[in-house]
């Protein structure tokens, strides 16, 4: 069984491709840009996502006390670029989650390369994401970023 | 890409198995077992639908106006255990989807071979569903159905 195609099956299904913001004072902007890729199941099929932290060979498996699920999650930049992304060019997802994925790729083309600290870029990045599937409630609006990092741009 | 594997995978995350029970009083037994497998998505991703309906060559595709999604199904006993579970022995599934996986196989062989119409290995079948995941709620509970098929068997 080809493992590769069967985790894009899976992640088709049940992975979830975020980029999520915050505020930081320290930053030049105001906002930090937080890309993160990952799939959540209960205890009962944790193995699945042993499986999967061992195939991408980064990224961490969390308990979560909130919903009492598993997360595997990859945070970091280069992984993502260099391991995430690059999978899924060569094993496609077939939901709208490819269209997800297409955004998710871009903004973190963009992260990669530094743009998140040039304001235009940065708003860019903000309207994509707006863009893109939430995946539960959004922290912050997109009119609140964009209302913040209007201020920092005057 | 592996479609096979793909679909392993998928299903893994949205597919679902499940056995029901509708009291039927033209049968020597009185229940009726109905096995199903099934894949709803919206219709955003009605395509991958298609290409799964086109992959297995049986079923059919409904629109729920219920809970607006799209379902894929295959109830034909004939279907699901010449092409079903064929391709999941083959294309295993991993996460705790494979128990109920085994029991919808022990049950669709008990059924292909016409042992639901035998009042003992019916109860059996009951029971064995009754292990199995409820895809949402159950409309006849295993109790009730085994007290029923109490009555007639006396």
């Amino acid at each position: 069984m080809k493992f590769e195609s069967y985790l894009s099956g899976f992640v088709d299904g049940e992975g979830c491709f975020s980029i999520s913001f915050n505020f930081r004072q320290r930053l030049k902007l105001g906002i930090e840009v937080r890309p993160s890729f990952s799939i959540s199941q209960n205890k009962k099929s944790l193995s699945v996502l042993k499986e999967i932290h061992e195939f991408f060979e980064c990224g961490a498996i969390r308990f979560s006390r909130h919903d009492q699920t598993y997360k595997f999650e990859i945070r970091s930049i280069t992984d993502l670029v260099k391991k995430v992304i690059p999978h899924f060019r060569k094993y496609p997802l077939r939901t709208t989650k490819a269209d997800d994925f297409e955004k998710f790729d871009r903004i973190c083309q963009l992260v990669s390369a530094n743009q998140h600290r040039n304001a235009e870029q940065l708003e860019k990045i903000i309207k994509i994401a707006a863009e893109m599937n939430p995946s539960g409630k959004r922290r912050h609006p997109p009119e609140k970023l964009l209302s913040v990092l209007g201020k920092v741009k005057r």
